[in-house]
């Protein structure tokens, strides 16, 4: 579907390699500024320069906005002071806020140096705002109307302050202090006698974000409302800004992503898998492996323990990996369900005992199939009796029962953790499938010997 | 921030026990529709008809397309037939769609039936495109002109189409055929002379989705172009229905739901957590559960085969739980990472081989990493003698080499099989961190085994 990706890039590197820089020029044209963004991305540094200085001064700025940040930091240390105030003065305050977000703190320092007073003013107030905060996702650039306004009157303030605008699909109505009093479509207007005024066409609902929310409240609202752009507002209800569909829909899938890395236990990664350093990749995954690793040491400690169990009864060690591993899964299973439930907004923190009962029912069920299933599988073996020793009925019984054991105390782990991990204030994320796993292999082993010792006292042990 | 919700509702539950209804009415006109949804559905069945009643019609289709799907159901079987006839006529088509497709498919049939001639018509067109397909999400219902128009002939069909459409944020511009030609941002209308045509102001650059696309493909357009809708053509090029922001940001959603339930290891629920019986909810873990169990059967089976190993060197049992556990850890951070990078489109099918030097490369430094700690955890542990016997040095050895195979292997694993699974035509997230820890943990058994046999032959073994 990405035309130009797929399809055009030869031709484009063709025209490239020859220097046959009109026609390129014209060819960049037809394309929309996303797709030629998406080239740009996947060039060498030098010809990715070379490609966007061809590019007309306003269509450099759409495309620069939605290029990669490594591409965009190459961009600005390749093309000369001048341009980059240009550029960086011609982009919405936004995208300049993304900008300066993953630039080293002394190239942002330099580029907002050669911003103008103004604008300037405005990317420093921003960037006053807490990281992933609202604040920071906002733009200043909206169309605002006073409520005694007739429609006519406002939508000669729309034509003339919209070029400039993020959107004209919502328009908003301040009082005489700038507080927020109410959003209306673009729709409103179109559709209103012209002599009426503003307030006539008011429902004075409005659901404003705070500046200072996390900017995952804006993912909420928005698809809570099916809004295209949301008002921000400071503590004392004036509009400062307004974030639109479209950087909230990049939140979400950043998040998705987050939650999705640190569940598979490792640290969230800043930037695309292929675009990550390797040594920054082997970070984020070895710190976490490391600390698994280190629980998961706990388990040698406890077989230790019943080192003289095993040695006695060999038989027990065959089930050692199937009993922990169910455990595991099973946890797995329900940490994943509560993990995004909770990041859906489906679950609250006061639910949790509801959901303890449930988990506790599906462990006890699912336990009981996954012993059903293993008592088949001993009993109905053919070579059962050499495999598993004349007492195979009691070691089936003690796999049995521990899958039970370690299947419900794996739903228990996997359905809690997250509650406690959002309770004490981390991130429910972080109780990822290997986390659990972990958490339950140590606690199944305990529970497989403590009731192999019940069952098999006097005979195998 | 959902006033009603958190603050109101015992108010609203007051006036419902006292059945104070017209105090009730007006407090509920107080709220946004997504709000007053909210509420409903929290209530008992009963009362959610009661209160859905009292809401003035325009108001009630529009809390209706909100509510959850249970509760949809819920009040179709509790309003009478000529209210729900009416109600179905004025939902939007998409809500319509949504709204049917939930339904069991005899109410669905019986809905349809109440439909006028030409509801009917739109409705059986979009349910004739292939479940989630893009044609499902859409609705046809947006405003079109044509190119020979002044924009003031345009901007007076706007006034006079707008009203119905789903939105007039876009317009797009068609042919006599009603060929899409080009997509118009009201603000270019806006901003225009009324006596300029409409073609003066296109550029013809416009991207379609088309109705047969699977609906990712929606979700990936509307992220790379960071529109708020989207047209929809047929085969022939012909305009035929948009999609817009908000129906597209809830499939993100539902997709990477499901995305987590699968890589959890289950089957993805239809509804939330909360929502599905207790029954379903075992079945479509289950499923999973016992398959995983059976394909972990295996490592009892493999275990068999070293007994006589283990009878010889308890020691090894030890290491058992924490070589396979690293092994599937390792593995579940790369298949989280590859499936992720895949779902956003960040890597694609024909990068297997970039991505599988890279893993190769991590899991040789992440098991050397491991390995390092397992080796000085061995060495330096006070009662090492005691607890691994004189050979405790091969005995570290072995576990450190093993460590390295079995975190090479379960990287390797991880990261390849959601490519294999997109090769066969299946979901790469059906490659969960449990699957790919049982195969790991099989394979790991094998490897530590057969290390072992290589490295304490003529001392332990």
């Amino acid at each position: 579907m990405y035309a130009l990706d797929r399809l055009v890039a030869p031709e484009i590197g063709e025209l490239l390699a020859q220097r046959r820089f009109d026609q390129l020029r014209a060819a960049l044209l037809e394309f929309e500024p996303a797709d030629i963004a998406e080239l740009v991305d996947n060039l060498e540094q030098d010809q990715a320069a070379l490609v966007f200085r061809l590019l007309p001064r306003d269509l450099a700025t759409d495309v620069f906005s939605y290029l990669d940040s490594d591409q965009q930091q190459n961009l600005i240390a390749h093309l000369g002071t001048e341009r980059v105030a240009a550029l960086i003065n011609e982009l919405d305050p936004d995208d300049r806020t993304a900008l300066l977000e993953e630039m080293p703190a002394e190239v942002a320092q330099r580029l907002i140096a050669l911003l103008t007073p103004a604008e300037r003013s405005v990317t420093q107030s921003i960037l006053g705002y807490p990281e992933e905060s609202v604040g920071r996702l906002m733009t200043p650039d909206y169309v605002r109307v006073k409520p005694e306004w007739t429609i006519a009157h406002a939508m000669d303030h729309i034509r003339r302050y919209g070029r400039d605008a993020e959107t004209v699909n919502v328009i908003y109505v301040v009082d005489e202090v700038g507080a927020l009093i109410d959003d209306l479509r673009i729709r409103q207007f179109l559709l209103a006698d012209p002599q009426q005024t503003v307030e006539s066409i008011m429902d004075r609902k409005v659901r404003a974000l705070a500046a200072t929310d996390d900017r995952e409240e804006a993912v909420r609202q928005m698809q809570h409302y099916d809004r295209v752009a949301l008002p921000v507002v400071d503590s004392r209800g004036i509009l400062v800004g307004i974030v639109t569909a479209d950087d909230v829909a990049d939140v979400a899938e950043e998040e998705a992503t987050e939650d999705i890395q640190k569940m598979g236990g490792m640290e969230a990664l800043d930037v695309p898998y292929l675009d990550t350093g390797f040594v920054p990749l082997l970070r984020k995954r070895g710190g976490w492996l490391s600390v698994l690793f280190l629980g998961e040491m706990l388990t040698a400690t406890a077989m230790g323990y019943f080192e003289g169990e095993i040695s006695k009864a060999v038989v027990l060690a065959l089930f050692i990996p199937l009993i922990i591993s169910s455990g595991g899964n099973a946890g797995s299973q329900a940490c994943s369900l509560i993990i995004r439930a909770m990041a859906l907004g489906e679950i609250k923190l006061g639910e949790w005992m509801r959901v303890l009962l449930r988990e506790v029912a599906s462990g006890l069920a699912l336990g009981a199939l996954l012993g059903a299933i293993g008592v088949a599988r001993i009993v109905f073996w053919p070579a059962r009796a050499k495999l598993y020793g004349e007492h195979y009925l009691l070691v089936a019984a003690t796999v049995s029962i521990s899958l039970i054991g370690v299947v419900t105390f794996g739903t228990i782990a996997g359905s809690m953790l997250p509650f406690i991990l959002r309770r004490l204030g981390f991130d429910p994320a972080a109780a990822s499938a290997p986390f659990v796993a972990t958490l339950v292999d140590v606690t199944g082993l305990v529970i497989y010997f403590s009731v192999a010792a019940l069952m098999l006292h006097g005979t195998l042990l």
